[in-house]
């Protein structure tokens, strides 16, 4: 059975090393959250993921969710887990004081996000869609709505869920067809079915509060007549107390590749009543208030697989003797080397590592970010944290994901034959991870959110917060002699990123398939300058440090960031020039011309 | 569920237009093997693939194979479907006329093992492992095991295995355990315990011939001391009739993540009888008579797996309507237009297509060559031929299978969420794909092999069967108007690719580590210029076509290559920067710096 052990170590670094964890608890609100504090909570959570949510991890995935006549069971041990996790109050880590939360800074929230998906990614939706559904409630809600379901789903009595896509429409939110019928007493009555509906019906909570995305009898046409309601499942008397189920039934579960402890439904809602959320028509854009949270969550689930599948190929590698080193015996007392002496081994772990590493330190900039935009007085201050989180959260959720994915298939790869099987664990490791790719907006819609919306948003504003630290940094940094070897292959990386962003600027204006055409490649090049940033970042930190009591965690820094440098970031290269290339050889193809021949 | 048409236009472009059959017709023993006996060959190859094999393709992967008493039970439909194809004469095709086959050319068996891979890969597995070991056996065995064994495993009514890996050893066989005792009179007594033998025990034949490798007590350390030996699972009498069963038994099944209805296999011989093929401890070089052919196979399977995810994916594409142009609404009587207008999902579909008949072209230049190094009387061309065979095996069996992943990860993409679920079925075809970069050698070893073995083998003698002809192809059509934007391109990642050769040889020889170090990156290089090079001839040929009948076809063509140039040759150039990089970033970090922190 594969094993899962919490990265504490380079968490701390990322939260009081890379970035300060001063400039957090200097915010208004988080001035009791000091080190110690989070200290406490990251080991606690680190504990509960390795003793209680990584041992049901696999055993969820062969036995799967059940449906029995409209009911959901989880696997065996979830509602243990779920039990354990509620009592030790994880649901409610950086949930708002006033309607039952600790307050954390989300940036620790995500942090401990990470480690819960590592564990136990299945299990990881039935806490984090209440998380989502939560946060949309407290942003968009009606003060009486928020007192009467907030509490209990931030305290994980009850669920939550989204109710967005329709067999018919996933991306295409306008096409929806559930419709919503005012009541003349306030309330609506919704009916429709809604498709893929992660925690949609389980056996873990008295009750689960269904957001769902619905039209109301004369609502416009398309995306702009789309609204948000609420759809309990058993219904919330005017006390608090549960009264009569509403009309909402799970029609059955789907088969899926992975992720299989988790309930993915079919939701029926008929003549289920509910209360409108925010405004009339806002459906969508409200609807993203939560998205954006849930995209930098999903973004942390890639990294969460990343990791076990990293540290599970690792000891596999350490372990398996197979040939011997290519420059002659390591090992003459063993009857063979381990196969971690095997150049392309060593390429396939250091691949993982310094992805998994840098993601983390993106993560733990952008989490920041996130907190200074929730916390900040200055408001300049806080438009900027809130520009840089706007401008990164797509390149979190796909970049991350699209990580996770090959981080696992390359962690199975390390395992052979060994990898394949089901009983060493690394194949689930890749099926759970496929899926983040997909769910919140495919990645390919993420590369669009990103090329078509963030980068020209307010003429470019929320480029400036990544381009000017950036910047600031190779100026600063240029002398530096631990750096000597990369500040010239960052300026390097930059200028392409420069280049593609200005050709993107003017192409796409003149033709939109331009931004379309660019969207993936670009994004994965953000991506990778983001890193090389951040590893110049950590080299810094890191190579005063060699010669102290870590020195091996620091010099480990050191060789990953070369390796980064100089066998990850080439890519840059070929990424500028197919976005170059253009539109014309994608768009040029006649229909027919697809074939298949 | 999913459906498979056999890419029989395609099939015919790369076997009668980009190279020319007539050659092979020429070769001595395929005389009356004309282009109609190969049009009805191909014709009724795709009418079983599509009709018989692909319809039990999803319900095979929903029951997979079960194990009871060491007896295994194939999924239903998969002994009628083995049955109709035993029939159907289609696992003697490019046999020995001498043993029952009918002795039909390599390239085309190549072909329809492509189409059978396509429709079914699970049952790909059961007459593909019996062909190689019948291959094994015709090559190296005495006329005796020979006239034995091979009739009844040529036409179907036995099934062959290949035994070599067991638990502590795969890559590094010379580690193996298992025994072979000699009996004094010829026979010998086999005893150990393999692992992941593909169709080691079914219910589909009379009897299954196991060739197993296996030490003799007297025999050397290592891979020099082991054996081969053929050890049938129910013992054959001198009249061929059967007789007890032999000390073999089937002690479990693997649960793996695809190719769920093909049975993998732990084998357990205990005093099981059998007889040696080949010389004393030649058996590892022996048995790679057999790998070589089955690594173009496990290639062709990754071919196969992508064309009908590619298949599915297009007509996904064309049929979800979603959202509208990004330059305008396309069809205005729909509700949304298909995603086919989406730059992005074009940007898959044509990644797809191109790896797909780019690794068609290549298949079908290197089966060819492997006609020719069968049959050709003339000594120098038959070398050359061999040449290119061994220089090509290791691309063919890794970049076909890398893209076969690669090309089902993106047709799931293309459909989102529904490509997740199992209904649709393409979720499966990542699975069943993922095996194919596995086993018969992982391709991290196809790619030391190509580095380490073939670059270097008689002084690099096989690289110019690869440079002679592409650079021969540049000079003669530098001044071909169709080839205008190509040409140069081509030239430039010729450069490339030399560059990255001379690097190699020098630093190899300097530190072997060099070799390993470059060796996935400097396969895939390879073969991405070989996909350039044979793009170019396509081209060369379809240009003046587009105004014919077929113009459409030939148009496709020409829009994929351009693709393909502008697209994904592009990759060369980080390719080859992450190369220039050499082995120090990889080899430089400590054993214990990879942490895990």
């Amino acid at each position: 059975m594969p094993s899962y052990k919490a990265p504490l170590r380079d968490i701390n670094f990322c939260i009081k090393e890379l970035f300060d964890y001063k400039d957090i608890q200097a915010l208004p609100g988080y001035e009791d959250m000091g080190e110690d504090l989070v200290d406490a909570v990251l080991t606690e959570a680190a504990r509960i993921c390795e003793d209680v949510l990584a041992p049901i991890n696999q055993s969820g995935d062969l036995e799967g969710c059940r449906w029995e006549n409209g009911q959901v069971f989880t696997p065996k041990g979830i509602k243990e887990a779920y039990n354990t996790f509620v009592e030790g109050s994880w649901t409610s880590l950086a949930a708002d004081p006033a309607y039952g939360g600790q307050g954390l800074p989300e940036s620790i929230g995500l942090m401990t996000e990470e480690m819960i998906c590592g564990a136990n990614t299945s299990f990881s939706l039935y806490p984090g869609l209440t998380r989502g559904a939560s946060i949309l409630l407290h942003t968009h809600g009606s003060d009486e709505l928020k007192d009467r379901y907030l509490p209990k789903m931030i305290n994980g009595t009850w669920g939550g869920t989204m109710c967005l896509t329709e067999s018919h429409c996933g991306t295409d939110l306008g096409l929806l067809r559930t419709k919503a019928e005012p009541q003349g007493d306030g309330s609506y009555l919704v009916t429709g079915t809604k498709i893929f509906i992660s925690s949609g019906e389980h056996d873990l909570t008295d009750n689960i509060i269904h957001f769902v995305l619905a039209k109301t009898p004369d609502a416009p046409a398309g995306i702009k007549g789309v609204s948000l309601f609420v759809v309990p499942k058993i219904w919330v008397n005017d006390d608090g107390s549960l009264g009569d189920t509403n009309g909402v039934t799970c029609a059955s579960i789907e088969h899926k590749m992975g992720i299989r402890a988790s309930a993915t439904c079919v939701m029926n809602f008929e003549n289920a009543k509910g209360y409108l959320v925010g405004k009339l028509f806002h459906g969508v854009s409200n609807m993203f208030a939560m998205m954006n949270a849930e995209r930098l969550g999903v973004g942390n689930q890639g990294l969460g697989v990343a990791e076990v599948a990293y540290q599970n190929a690792l000891a596999y590698a350490r372990d398996r003797l197979q040939g011997r080193a290519l420059t002659g015996v390591k090992f003459p007392e063993k009857p063979a080397d381990p196969i971690t002496v095997h150049p392309d081994v060593r390429r396939m772990l250091l691949t993982m590592k310094a992805y998994n590493e840098g993601n983390r330190m993106v993560g733990a900039w952008i989490a920041r970010a996130l907190d200074v935009s929730h916390k900040e007085k200055d408001p300049v201050k806080k438009q900027e944290a809130e520009d840089l989180v706007q401008l990164m959260t797509p390149v979190v959720k796909a970049f991350f994901t699209d990580c996770g994915y090959d981080v696992a298939n390359m962690a199975m790869q390390v395992l052979g034959g060994h990898g394949y099987i089901k009983e060493y664990g690394l194949e689930q490791f890749a099926r759970d991870a496929r899926i983040s790719q997909i769910y919140e907006g495919t990645n390919g819609v993420q590369a669009l959110d990103f090329v078509g919306r963030k980068l020209p948003a307010n003429t470019g504003r929320y480029l400036r917060q990544f381009f000017h630290p950036v910047l600031v940094f190779i100026e600063e940094n240029k002398d530096n002699a631990a750096l000597a070897e990369m500040i010239p292959l960052l300026v390097k990386a930059v200028t392409r990123l420069q280049q593609a962003t200005s050709y993107l600027a003017v192409s796409a204006l003149r033709n939109p398939d331009e931004a379309g055409a660019a969207s993936v490649d670009y994004l994965r090049m953000f991506a990778l300058v983001t890193h090389a940033y951040l590893w110049a970042k950590a080299v810094k930190i890191a190579a005063p440090k060699v010669s102290g009591e870590e020195g091996l965690f620091y010099e480990s820094k050191l060789e990953t960031a070369r390796f980064f440098y100089t066998k990850l970031l080439p890519q840059t290269s070929s990424l500028l020039a197919t976005i170059m290339a253009g539109a014309k050889p994608l768009m040029s193809m006649k229909e027919e011309g697809f074939g298949p021949f």
